[in-house]
Formats: C-alpha cells, sequence, structure tokens
C-alpha cells in the first residue's frame, strides 16, 4: 500500500489530526497555504472525484460537511473558509486519495489558483 | 425573492446552461477564471455549506458528482481541475447560494486564492 493518506489514516505516517470518525478523518497540511489549512479525506481509499459515483454520494457528503464541522470547530465558520478539491494534473491533485482542503484564517483571494 | 441563482433557476435571470437534473443546475460563469468555469448550483436554496447539515448530505454529493460529470462533458476529466466551494467573507463567497465552481482548461495555481 504505497497512498500517504491511507498510511495517514492507518497511522502508520504521522499526522497531527483534527477530526476522526467512521467514515472520514482530517489532520492538518504539511505544508499550510493559510493560517488554517487542513485536508479532510474518506478513510476508504478513493482516487479522486473523477472516479466516485452515485454509491459514494453519501461520503461525498459526509466529506464535505466534515469540512464544515472543522471549520466550525476551528473558530472560522462566521469569518469563512474556502473547500478546494483537486482532480488530475491541471487540478494540481498530487496525492491520488481524494482530499478536500478547508482553508481559511485570511482572506482568501481570487482567481482560486 | 432576491438570490440571484434562484431566479437563474427560475429562468427570470438568463444564463448559459450546461447541465440540468432534478435536483441541480449548472451554468456559466460570467467572470471565467479559466477556459472552462461553470457554477453548478442545487435548485432549491441553501445559503451555503456552512448551514447544510446531515439531511442534506445526498444533496452535496448530488452537486459534487454533477461537477465532475460536467467535467466529462466540457472534455476535461483527463486534464484535471478544481471544484472550489466559498463559505462567507474570508471565503470570498459573493452569492448566498450554496454553488460549486468547476475550474479548468489550464493549469491551476497554488495556492488556490
Amino acid at each position: 500500500m504505497n497512498c500517504p493518506f491511507c498510511e495517514i489514516v492507518a497511522g502508520r505516517i504521522p499526522s497531527e489530526k483534527v477530526y476522526d470518525d467512521d467514515q472520514v478523518m482530517a489532520f492538518r497540511d504539511i505544508s499550510p497555504q493559510a493560517p488554517v489549512h487542513i485536508l479532510v479525506v474518506p478513510k476508504d481509499h478513493a482516487d479522486g472525484i473523477a472516479s466516485m459515483d452515485g454509491n459514494d454520494k453519501s461520503l461525498i457528503g459526509d466529506v464535505m460537511l466534515a469540512a464544515a464541522a472543522i471549520a466550525r470547530s476551528e473558530g472560522i465558520a462566521e469569518s469563512g473558509y474556502r473547500l478546494v478539491v483537486n482532480q488530475g494534473g491541471d487540478g494540481g491533485q498530487t496525492v491520488g486519495h481524494l482530499h478536500v482542503h478547508l482553508l481559511g484564517g485570511r482572506q482568501m483571494n481570487w482567481p482560486p489558483g
């Protein structure tokens, strides 16, 4: 198993974990782009949003809602935040395990990269 | 009713529609930040991801999967793309109706704004 996020979920690679439930785990990005920068991932491996289908609908909702819940616990729900999913090369996806970036604690700019 | 995206969904404000099903509609951003820049919205009004809960899980999945399906129909599934959800002021949310930005057709940069 060579997926780094699967290794993090399994606890074989250390991470600064901020959230953990049956389906979803979240940990701080090691190269943060904002005062709050957290990665929210499904525990079961999925390559990315492009390879998911209707069977994954609930799981995708779980991941997005977990991101919103973490924003509340991080104290940035009121000030606002950005959720970002990168898919493939043009998207800038660097790890082939679906992850939602939660960024906040500063004004996010436009365009989004 | 003063929500511009509700007006677009209702057809009272024109848009360049690219996708339409029972739950979700999508149309081109009028100020595109990439060769492909589409907004994917739930037809029923929701202020944003922060105000959604477990009852909306399936709908959130629908919106995200619709974005991935539109990426396929736009021919950018292989080259890659970025999905962005802005929440509140720091997120840069400018319309208070949940929308997922689908951006592609060029290399997206980092940080995402």
